[in-house]
Formats: structure tokens, sequence, C-alpha cells
């Protein structure tokens, strides 16, 4: 089964105005959707990033790829390898956050989701039965709670209003809740003075008693902040999530909080594993086959955590169906996953470049798509217009601090913050 | 696809009186075939061990198989999970060395090679494939040598002669090297006083000076008795395996010898890891999908290993072809892979279950089967040859230490013994 061409396509669209540490989101958000062709006539879907460093280093690998054969993962690792290594020696050489092996897993991404894809159509089978079959019919997600302003700055209110305290955030939980039952909650805090993400959390809570909550300051806290977090959460979180930056901090504050750390920050690659296991600076790791390379090696990262005792929950960005699609398959098929999984699905508000119908949200929970590969088509017109949207949206990198500082040009992303 | 029939069969074949620190192979080697069958038309082949403990563990397994689809690993994995659960509680509880996790995954192991089997076959490709893909054509494996007696007590000697001493060692390696053309050499040690051992590894160094050599005492000397022999063959061997018992001799003797230590007795369940690691007790990893759970947590097994800074090298027990294709595929499909794995296969002089031809040595290597599974076929004369020795033999249970008393009343397999 030779691979015969591989498609890369960036796409961009409409995402609200979502507050975090960094500053807030952008108009449009950014993705790429990789197709990957073979000789045999199936073609396997994958999705990733779509920031511009990102992307070139996707499309240099990309045109690699013909010729390999969509079976051997190993051998397209390496030429993957190979052609970052090259890219980013050449290019790349001071990137802030990634290491190489952690751009490496990245990249290689979307090709090992597409690949197995092609492999599960091939066999007539979904993809969570490469993954050793599901052993969950549906896969539960988190209401992914945001502060938010009303609109973009000189647009129009979104559909979701704005929620800049506890009573606009316990109004977008009801929201989101009635719509798409979601079972537990997690907000994205970091924005406001702990005092008040502490009392918008006891207001979920009181709104809310049935369902767990989680809150993600993305290390915006000093360990001792966290701790006074902790103290004041302790018996309300389910777990605390990257409160404060950095192995030292996390393992400061893990040493004494009353409920389990988890991060999607400071364990991003394998690499990381060993110092974070060692020095007990985590208890579940929010996994994202987005950068620990694809499915494969998230199950293989799903046996290391329960080796070692940590648990396993999982992170989302922005991202479209193809990703939700493979996150759904791999959350299936993981028998550890201990919590609901975070999504951004309903901030995209419907927009998608996949084939309405596939996925569908009950009780909060994505059913796993029972037709072959992924279970979702790619819709050719929708691709067309979000490429169409990328072109024209004049936004090729992420960047939520700087966007933020059009609005408030004091403004700094700099952590911890409190 | 639906499991429809699991056959389970025990079989014996004839095994020289090869010698180690537990006493001397019995004339018998005892294993077990296990045949999955599909409603698809499609059979899938596992082997495993032959004691009657465990075969009455894999024929309970096995009873409640039927209608358990193929692909799904997970539930078939709990399904073992709670067969053996029923059975080490009400009869196995006692059991001298394992533990119930360990128990488990040597019971799953033949059935998920099996049902890797099937998915390859029904892929149309190699098990390496369904792996992520070979990144070796073949597969190097060391010549395994053992101090042995002539022949067994009472019978004709068999066609590899006595080796009692390093000049008969030298002549054994002599014998396999120009018969398979291995490129290492393994030395089965723990059967003579470390002197002669050292002495003998000294003289295989010298008739052999480009190969590599290990030898495995299989935990017979103390931890001081393993720091002399490590200091007396310091740049002969590439590592040294199980010198002594537990994780706190090993830990004590890895922190002065050196070479790396190696292991196939202290590490033989995931839950061994974490201590094992946390003490570096060890540097190697021989891994054996017999008793890691198959051929996928062997590949899980890998990635932990590679992200801890753990080798890995793999194990053999005496086994036949079915085995051997499982462990070529794994072998060639793990690139992390750093050492010749040990193999049994030349002791069978030229017995097996399987048709003869898909499985051959070349330079030391066995090259990865091409055709679609496994590669091997069941051969049923043979197999039915061999259950009949199963029933004649009158042996039940490997009893090396028995064995040996029968010729030396007084031996004792305990352990450290120097």
């Amino acid at each position: 089964m030779r691979i015969t061409e591989v498609r890369v396509t960036p796409v961009a669209f409409r995402d609200p105005p979502l507050l975090n540490a960094s500053g807030v989101h952008q108009p449009w958000a950014l993705r790429t959707v990789v197709e990957v062709v073979t000789d045999e006539g199936l073609t396997g879907l994958g999705e990733t990033y779509g920031d511009l460093a990102h992307l070139e280093l996707v499309r240099a690998a990309a045109r690699l790829l013909p010729g390999h054969d969509a079976y051997a993962h190993h051998a397209i690792y390496a030429q993957v390898a190979a052609s970052v290594g090259a890219q980013v020696t050449t290019r790349h050489a001071t990137a802030r956050t990634a290491t190489k092996e952690k751009t490496l897993d990245r990249v290689f991404s979307p090709f090992e989701v597409a690949c197995v894809d092609i492999q599960a159509r091939a066999a007539g089978r979904p993809v969570a039965d490469l993954l050793g079959g599901a052993v969950r019919d549906s896969v539960p997600y988190s209401a992914y709670l945001f502060y938010k302003w009303a609109g973009h700055p000189g647009a129009e209110p979104d559909g979701f209003g704005a929620a800049l305290d506890a009573e606009g955030l316990v109004a977008q939980a009801r929201l989101l809740v009635d719509a798409y039952g979601f079972r537990s909650l997690k907000l994205k805090g970091g924005v406001r003075p702990p005092a008040e993400e502490i009392e918008a959390v006891h207001a979920l809570r009181d709104a809310f008693p049935e369902l767990p909550i989680r809150i993600d300051p993305n290390a915006a806290w000093t360990p001792e902040t966290s701790l006074m977090v902790a103290r004041e959460l302790a018996g309300v979180l389910e777990y605390l999530e990257d409160p404060t930056p950095g192995l030292d901090g996390m393992a400061a504050v893990a040493a004494e909080a009353g409920m389990p750390l988890a991060t999607n920050m400071c364990v991003v690659a394998f690499e990381h594993l060993p110092p974070a296991i060692e020095r007990r600076a985590i208890g579940v790791l929010l996994a994202d086959h987005h950068y620990w390379g694809g499915l494969v090696r998230s199950t293989q990262l799903a046996r290391l955590c329960a080796t070692f005792g940590l648990e396993l929950s999982m992170h989302s960005n922005s991202h479209l169906g193809i990703s939700l699609a493979a996150m759904t398959h791999l959350a299936a098929a993981v028998p550890t996953l201990a919590y609901a999984c975070d999504t951004h699905t309903p901030w995209l508000a419907g927009q998608d470049v996949v084939a309405p119908g596939a996925l569908r949200f009950h009780d909060g929970a994505v059913e796993v798509p029972r037709g072959p590969g992924l279970g979702v088509e790619l819709d050719r017109d929708a691709l067309a217009v979000m490429h169409e949207n990328y072109l024209k949206c004049g936004i090729r990198t992420r960047d939520d601090g700087g966007y933020m500082r059009t609005t408030d040009p004091a403004f700094s992303s700099a952590r911890p913050r409190w």
C-alpha cells in the first residue's frame, strides 16, 4: 500500500474571543488538514496545528512521503525525523518551546493518524479496533468553559454571550450542558485574579453539584498562589491542571495539594516523563495525540502512565472533526482513561471540514464512529471554504497575546502572573 | 471477525541435557500450541509454555473466548483476567513466582499473538507491519551456548556432544556458528564455579575475537562474586545477565560493574519496572512477548524502555517455530532493539510444529517472513506426533532440579550458589 500523494491544506475557521493566560483567541483559528493518498485508492485523514512554522515542517515532510508504505510507521517516522531535523537545524533552531523530539512528534502525528485511518479502512474496521478495540461505546467530554468577551472588538456579539465573572460562566456552562449534555466541567483560568476564579468554581459547583470540575490557569500562578487555591478548592476539584510553571513548581505544589495535579504543559514529550515521575510532579497526564506522535504512540504513553501510577485525561486545542474523531477512537481504546476529555468542539458552532452526522454528542459523550477508519469523510466544499478563509484572514501564527494588546496595550502573558 | 473456536494442544519435543543453575533440561520439553479460529475462515497461531498449571489456565481462558471479536484485545484481556483471577484465587494462590499480573500476561500472550496473526492475515500483511513495520529485513540471534552432558543418562550421546569445560564450549560454539552463522555468543552460566566460567568466556573470546559475548548465570552468584566476575570480564562482555538474585543485589552490582546488567528475572512484569528504574538496577531489559502479554504490549514496553534509557534485548525459553516467527516479527518492528536476540532453535535439531522453509537462519539472522500474518503454517502431522509425545512422555511440569537429582541426589538449585 504505497503512498502516492500527500495533500496538506491550511484552513481557518471563526473562533470566539476566548480568554486565557496568554491573551485572547483571535477571530480566526488555524488548522492543517492532511490527506494521505495510496495506490490502492484509499485515502486517510489527519489534522494538526496551523501555525506557519509548523505548516512548513508538515509540508516539507509531506513531500518526502510518496513511495513509502502506509503500514511502515517506523520508516515514515525516520523520514519525518530527517526532514524535521534538517528544517529545525536550518531554520527553527531557536524556537522557543520546541525541543526537537517534541517538534518531530507533532509533525509526525497527522501522517500517523492518516496511515492508521488507511489501515483501518483497508481492514473495514473502526480505527479503535486497530488500537486494541473500543472498551466504551462513547467517549465522555467535558464542557470547556472560558472567560470571554461578548464578541470580538468591533464585531457583533457572538451567540455565546459574555462571560466575565462567575455569573457569566455559570450561564455559559448552562448553555453548553443543555446543548451537549456534558457531565463534567473544565474552566480555563489564569484570566482573572485567583480569588475571582475560586469564586467562579464555587459558583459552578453550586449550580452543578453533580458535575466534577477542574480548572486550568495555564501556569499563571506561583507555587504559593497555587497552594492557596488548592486549599480553597479542596474537595471541589477533581484535579488542578498546570497551576504553576515548570517541574520544580509543580512538584512543590503536588507535595502539598489535596488533589492530583494534571499537566499538558510541563510533560509534553516522552523525554519529560522520567524527571516528572522521579519528582512526583504530576498525578494526571493530559495526553494529546497531536503532540505525542499520533495514536499508537499515545497508547504506548497510556501503558507507561499505567505502569507508573499516573492517571490519564486528554487535552484539547481548537480542532475540527478529523481530530475529534481521532480523539474519540483513541480514548475509546485506552482502558485506563480516567476522566472526561477536553474538547473545543462547541466553540466551532457547527463549522467543520468533515461531513455532518458522523460525530454526535449525547449526554456529553461522542459515540465512537462505527464506519471503517476514523469514520468521518472530508466535506470538500467546506474544506475549500475554510482554505479560502485561511488565504484571506491574514493570520499565519496564533498570537493570543498580540491580539490582546490591540485592546490592552499593557497586557503581558508573562507567567506566573499571580 | 468473531472467534468461533480455540484449540489448545500441549506438545513435547526432545531436548538435550542442557545444564543451568536450576539443574538440567529433561529429555522432553513442553509447549502449548494455540489456534484461534474465526468465522471468516482465518486461523491465527500462538505458542506458550507447556507446564500443566499454565496449560490449565490457558485452557480455562480459551473456553471463554468464542464469541469475542479477534480485534477486541482489551475485551479479550479482560476476559482472560477474569478467568485467571478465578483460577488463581481458587487453585494457584500460593504459586511460587507468579504475581497475578505476571500470570495474566503469560496466559494472554498466545491468544494475543494469534489475534494479531489473524488481523495481519486479514490485511494480507506480515505481522511486523501491524507493529509499525519492519525496520530490518532480518533479525540477528545469538548462539546460545550451554554446558551439557554428551547425552541424557542411560541414552546414546546426542549430536551436539559434551560441553563440560572451556574447550567443550568453544567446540559447541564452533558447531553453532558454522551451522547458523551466528554473529554473537551467549553462555548459559551458573553451572560451574565462577572461575571456570570466566575461563570459558576468555576462551570463547580468544576463539571468536569478533563476536560479542554475554553470560547468564541465572542469579547463581552473590553480589560480591558478581562484581569479581564483572572485574575479570571487563571489556569482554557486552552485558552481564542476571548475575545475582533480586533488585537489591542487582542494584548493588550495577553501581560498580563496568558493563550493563541485563535481566529477564528481576523485571518480568510492568509492575517491576518502576522500582528497577528508580534503583538503577538494570541497563538492559530482555523482553519476551511470552510473558510481557504479547506483541503489542511488548512494543509498549519498548517505548517505556527507550523513554527511561533502558536498552532492549530478547530472552528465550525452549520454543518452536510459531514463537520464533513471532519473536522475529516483533524484533524486526522494534527500532530500539540493541542486541542479537536469544533463541533455543538450534537445540531443536529440526523438530517443529510449523511447515519447514518459512524460517531460515542466514549469517545468524532470521529473515522476517513476508507471507501474511506470522508467515508460518502449522504442520498438522508434526503437531499430532508432538502431541503424542506429550501424552506419552510422562512429564507435565518442567523440573530441571528434580531431574538433576536423579543423577546427583545432593544437587540444590538454591541461589546464590557462589
